[in-house]
């Protein structure tokens, strides 16, 4: 069972010459889910403190299969479950689906950082405010 | 004369399912000119001091007219007028061109701006060392 | 009035360093507007036949005057006015509100033309079932 | 030892909020040094047959781990190997570097594929003339 899940139109900017969606948009809708289901948690991905970013979730690691083209117009459904919940980090998982048709499968794995000033990035663990809405899952 | 002129390659994720440049890629492009000019001046479009964005140059507005379409792989040319130095904004002119084709030309004022933490945007005379490396127009 | 209205959030990744949503946005914006408009009315703003595309609706002009920085995860509205329909083109007003702030008003011409293999456009009188459609303005 | 390199500079519109560059651009540029290999091997990745796309090259899978952060207006290195010559598919590996820092290392899986009118999209072998200027790996 997903956790989350979203429903999207494809957009005429995200077709190309080949005439179906370009392949980097799937990294940011799977982005998109996952920050309407951090929202949809009374989260926000982006939590600030005195004007610096204080705590953001940069990219480990970003990954995609692509199963069937996606053409303008069409309505599809991503499926966020998350994968894993360890201590510095989050692990998402994102099916795509037309209907009955798979269209992709997705990963996404997000370090919790401390985010200051300079551009100083620093993995912390994942703060308690986050844990307690984030799913318990069986490892 | 342009002030400055710089050559780039359409590629593959700028096209749409029309076969052509994606409109919107034209103000990405102007954008481009218009750092690259400043980074010849021995300017930067973003100037930070103690970590906030400090001097920022946001878009007042963006205008382009289409004459001819752009295909993938092609080469073309932009190149930047400063069509007026204000005491608190530049305006630029940008003509695009592949060839002898003229493809487009586009316009963008920007403000020079103090810009705080917690996205505080205030409008400020262009600073001086600016104005030392910008064109003297007549107006 | 607006003919047509649309409500949408502010994304992630199109926001940029200077913390508010990039500029070229805007006009992603006022296209994804354009399209709704056309399904509303039951017509799409690519029609094929054979397989080439066969009416396509080409940008003639796009200009945008931001009033008002926008940011991440805000919610806005974009109101829709057909300004005029021409024999063989439109132009679109667009007003960006987000509550009772005015951010940004832009506009947009298109052609209405006929694009066959081989990347040739051309310009055409506007086809009945889309006049049909479109509201009948003053001049 | 990689099969091509090129270099490129990070575009303002290409960072996010969070001061770096958005991830999903890192796919975008992968994809812009394998057109850009193919180009200096003599070969598109577009080739047209009477209009219709003939030959293309959809994504079967795309990856890429982070490692640091790249910044605004910062210069990097896109290191291309070709991993893997299937019978109808290429493998690419990409390490990004700016000046020693390793930045990421991405993977695309990419088809050969016969893409006909109406979207559809048909693997082939790759073809002869591809294989001529495409590297001979040991499996």
């Amino acid at each position: 069972m997903p956790h989350f899940s979203v429903e999207r139109r494809v957009q005429f900017s995200e077709t190309d010459m080949a005439g179906i969606v370009h392949f980097a948009n799937f990294f940011r809708w799977m982005e998109e889910a996952e920050h309407d289901y951090f929202r949809s948690l009374g989260l926000t991905i982006v939590a600030r403190q005195d004007g610096a970013v204080h705590v953001g979730w940069p990219r480990v690691a970003a990954s995609c299969n692509f199963h069937l083209p996606l053409f303008y117009q069409e309505i599809f459904e991503v499926r966020l479950t998350v994968e894993r919940l360890g201590v510095k980090s989050i692990s998402y998982q994102f099916e795509l689906w037309r209907g009955d048709d798979h269209i992709a499968t997705g990963r996404l794995k997000t370090a919790c950082c401390r985010c200051g000033l300079e551009g100083i990035i620093e993995s912390i663990p994942i703060p308690q405010k986050y844990l307690d809405k984030l799913p318990k899952l069986d490892e």
